[in-house]
């Protein structure tokens, strides 16, 4: 069958250590793949724009996840890899995850199924050569899932996979009799929403204080619902200096609640062995602001 | 003929209880209605924001208004309706109102007549198989009203309709020899506006308060004029956890002002019982800011 | 010759009782002009928010003008003033200057020379009519003089322009052998920057609070200049209830510091009756923030 | 060959004075330059806002710096020279760098490779004529640079160039054998992005405490990390009155922490004298906001 099943949310026991809520920072390091049909070759500054990411953006939040002891899922372009395959390894080696993210970080919606094919194949190869290991996860580049890719996906045994918008919190996305369990993502918690510039396109350059603002709110209404939530962002977005302190800040407002902070990976490992069939997740606590009777 | 005339406002006797305004919570569901048209079946990702709607952001509304005990308006296209009956009669279940919202939601300015008469007929016979009754109100998918959707709504005895912006209290819109009462939105007043955003097309991700400050100074002036506002919200959009609170907020400074919340149907009923044709609504008071003498 | 001079700008005596520096409240009554070319009568929602403008947002304006006894200068298209001739007539007898704003609001930089023409010379026929007086002063539709208009004002003995950016204070504007008095506008000074909206193009929902700190900023440093500024506003933008009540609190802050609120006619009998040309206005003062020494 | 190598950070001895960290105030004066192309002579709305920054724009700019007593570095296109020598001249008076950027301001990866050499080569030619000495350094129009103009800049001995965004701090750009100092900017770095806009393309008009946040924050990371950051603007966005206010603001800001206002030519003159080949900019401080152990 070709549709679409309701998502299906993934119950489990409590979070550890008592955390009343769980998140994953996730960073696209979608550095200068692709320049080939971006021509950036012949552009110097977005090249270098996108440059920033893989060299002073990366450095720069590594040392602040490495200053709060906390590891974050990466996802990486397998061009990146072959690229820059010492960054690339020094991720991993810093215990952080590294995802799959495409190879040349083409869009999936928009190309023939043999180059869509190609994109998850030399992705998976890319990653596997330059780490040593099979990826357990998938982002599609650009935030387009396809049925090709999923069923892909689920071929080739991937965990999981965080490129859809059906929850908020995990759940098993069914498509075409295809399934995976999905960790999803939202527009209005990826940096680049915020922050994204071009002298073609335009865009937005928010104040920085509104990023935090509505993630501080999401994360609130997390820990009131107990769930997960996934960030994204990007080494050339918010490995800028002063989004970065954004960053810092709002690692030190989750741990003063005690929300914890997994990477991708950890936190599929702890949904699998603590999944609880017979706990369902589908009443919502009441929401805290209504008036008390 | 086919002039619209100036819109004449429709004149009551106070607010019941002694309410110094009132407002309408309505909220467009548009989930993944016209997917054939959008090819949402080739897009998962956009397929599963649009499914959000219908589901968790639902789901998360309905808790918000429920903790508060105030019902709402949702418009619903046909299709939506069709898909997803028992969601849309679960609304119907908890009080709350379901309006016309289109079949596909096409667009009535963009669409061959022949398909502007279908989209309003199978809407209509989709909500009625599916409620068992007749919508009582319709707004326009696109917020377009076109003449022929309003010569359709007057023959079909719809009791009012919500896709104008001639004034920002209750009116009756006439057109081309048609009348019906307009329950009035405005963009400044539909959340969409604030939070909306695609990869395509790009958009706006505003600080929440924004939206919240411009709600609550909009209400304040209501409360000054006493009359009615009707604000727009959708499922996919409002329904995200950091929204809620603000929507959650939002009901809570309305309740402390003792706004009458009021869903379109409710509204018309009372502004029928309760017209005063002796009494024009065409003096507004001085607004409250000015200096005092 | 057909090249444009530096801005001379027009020095006089200081401003009337003591006042620190001056404003003008402008607002272009654009309405339905153009519904030929809009094709606004196939769009009822399109049309009513237009029409928005000419009622209650106009109404509402006037309120709270009238209820701090300021006049201001309405910019009308000839158009409007033949479809709505009461409420244009009510604007002078509430002692109001209305100025010319082209006929059907065409863009003078995209239309033939000969409609340009007639938009100028129809609108000036149409006001003159509806007023029984010719108008003093000419704003450009869309913002964009040409040549060809200024030769126009300049023929048919306009007494100042307002459509240019040239400096932020009044100054005489010469080009082509041309010249006239400017009152300057800018895109920072226009309400609908803050809250344009379209479905087809899109737009920004400012808070509402941005205009006001923007507006207010702009006063105080025209107060350390002792300068006047031009504020530009539509009844169908800043007409809505809460965008009133920015009005009302900015119009607060002006008589709380004393700035001269003056509509563009008196103005230029001011400049003109006190103008000095033994004083220069280049010798701006020195920004009130600097360090002390 | 023709790759880009990973940037290498330029180490050197503490900044002068103790300082704390050190910035630079560029503007691209970019005036009316190439009103052939964008048809300027019959949009004089238009024309007169590009001229406002070479006019009023401007001299409140001076004033506000001649007021702090700091020099900054305006980028010129040769045309913007030929047509304002005079206050071209009076920026090199006032002690003022001025550097070179294109004839007609055209952007450089959009023309033929003729064209673009005769930007650089005529704007050279220009700049030199008019101030009686060569420019030091170069910022692309439209910040795009391209191996071409790369390539000319090092064969005609420019000491920097400023339009990349490799990194957020001084670096050395090499690429296809050619090699130039980078003084690297960014899109949230300057002013435009934050408040452009036009009839045709719209844009934003920021909140100005959007960009004072985003610039002070920025400034406080350079300041915990020793390092020099580039501030954009441009005359015609950072010269109206009430952002002259925000510019003023920022540098008490900066005076009121001791940070090192220097110009782009006394910033590479210090730079060569002060290198340390021995130390390395490798190890950027652990962010100040961490959590304490």
């Amino acid at each position: 069958m070709n549709t679409t099943s309701a998502p299906t949310r993934i119950a489990t026991t409590p979070w550890p250590k008592g955390a009343p809520a769980a998140v994953s920072l996730t960073f696209d390091v979608d550095a200068d793949a692709g320049d080939c049909w971006r021509r950036l070759s012949g552009r110097l500054t977005t090249l270098s724009e996108a440059q920033y990411g893989i060299g002073k953006g990366l450095e720069r939040i590594l040392r602040v996840l490495r200053g709060h002891e906390v590891t974050a899922t990466f996802y990486v372009p397998g061009e990146v890899a072959h690229k820059y395959p010492q960054a690339i390894k020094a991720l991993a080696d810093a215990g952080h995850e590294v995802g799959h993210h495409g190879y040349h970080h083409l869009f999936t919606d928009t190309v023939r199924p043999t180059e869509e094919r190609d994109e998850l194949l030399r992705g998976l190869d890319a990653l596997t050569e330059v780490l040593g290991r099979r990826p357990a996860g998938y982002r599609s580049p650009g935030w387009e899932l396809t049925p090709l890719t999923l069923e892909l996906l689920d071929r080739e045994g991937f965990l999981y996979d965080s490129s859809c918008m059906g929850d908020d919190e995990p759940y098993t996305l069914r498509h075409g009799g295809h399934e995976i369990l999905e960790l999803p993502i939202d527009w209005s918690l990826d940096d680049w929403v915020f922050f994204r510039f071009s002298r073609e396109a335009g865009g937005l350059m928010s104040d920085p204080e509104a990023l935090l603002r509505t993630w501080t709110r999401e994360m609130q209404n997390a820990i009131e619902e107990s769930r997960h939530v996934t960030l994204t962002m990007h080494p050339e977005v918010m490995g800028r200096g002063y989004r970065c302190h954004v960053l810092s800040e709002l690692i030190d407002w989750l741990r003063a609640r005690n929300v914890w902070i997994v990477n991708h990976a950890e936190l599929v490992r702890f949904l699998t062995a603590n999944a609880d069939p017979m706990r369902t997740r589908d009443e919502l606590p009441v929401c805290a602001t209504r008036p008390q009777a």
